[in-house]
């Protein structure tokens, strides 16, 4: 799993965050697959009606010295987003996430306000609430703080996908 | 400067993109800034009234088997966008982007649509046009194609900084 071992979020068991139960077809995300050896690993625990995740930027995730690249923040709200959305999915089917059949989501839409110069020094902690659950179409709303103040805002559309019938190129 | 050999744009000469023009202080960004050694080395050169970008994407840079990571997309409009905006500022100076002061922007919001799933194994050609420039506000219009079809449309809300007094965090 490359160097996690500087997230805090990986500091808690397999299993109990909502990408750790994706299907291996998709699970190689590079945001948040634990099958990408390369990737960010991100990973989303539900508390209470919200789901949360940390993460540590690396030192080369800079955007102007000391502040954290605006690219980095719009990957972790994605992969929180469509983690969100799939755990909202086992919710409205009364099951846990470690039960099958996994659902995976993807991002149809993805905006992100820059509230504020995100510190590069500090842990980021993504929260985020479902706005909208309407069929395969999952509305996720997010704010992402460090050392307590909002840095940045993001809305997400994601999709469930059938991996059945996956979507492809073309 | 990493393994940039693999890029399109990178093949072009030093000095003919926007980014390679940014000063020391601006060019660490992970997303576009040639200091960063392991950064993803956007370059935008301009044609015309657009700005153009080549991009190709990593085997990790996966989101689904086959199809690239939604969070590098939005990346790759990201310095696109704030390159477009600073070539932008300064033709509103008659200059080009060689001359001094330099010109930077960063990002106020971020919004991409995705249109399609985007092939991995593919060319990704990003276009970009001004939409408004007012003050140090400018918008900034994307669309990124694989293989001669639009996969994803970003709108992006640029501000020009002061490298005087740049933004920190807190």
């Amino acid at each position: 799993m490359g160097d996690t071992h500087d997230h805090d979020t990986t500091q808690r068991p397999f299993g109990e965050a909502v990408q750790d139960h994706y299907s291996e077809f998709a699970g190689h995300c590079y945001g948040c697959g634990r099958l990408n050896e390369d990737g960010l690993h991100v990973r989303s625990f539900p508390e209470g009606d919200e789901m949360v995740a940390h993460f540590r930027p690396r030192p080369y995730h800079t955007a102007l010295p000391g502040l954290v690249y605006g690219g980095l923040i719009a990957s972790l709200i994605d992969c929180q987003s469509t983690g969100t959305a799939a755990w909202a999915i086992y919710r409205s089917e009364g099951r846990h996430f470690d039960s099958d059949p996994p659902v995976r989501c993807v991002t149809a839409s993805l905006h992100v306000d820059y509230v504020r110069p995100t510190p590069i020094d500090a842990d980021l902690e993504l929260r985020s609430t479902v706005v909208e659950l309407k069929g395969k179409k999952v509305v996720v709303s997010t704010s992402l703080r460090a050392h307590g103040k909002e840095c940045a805002r993001g809305q997400v559309v994601a999709i469930r996908i059938l991996e059945e019938s996956p979507p492809v190129a073309g």
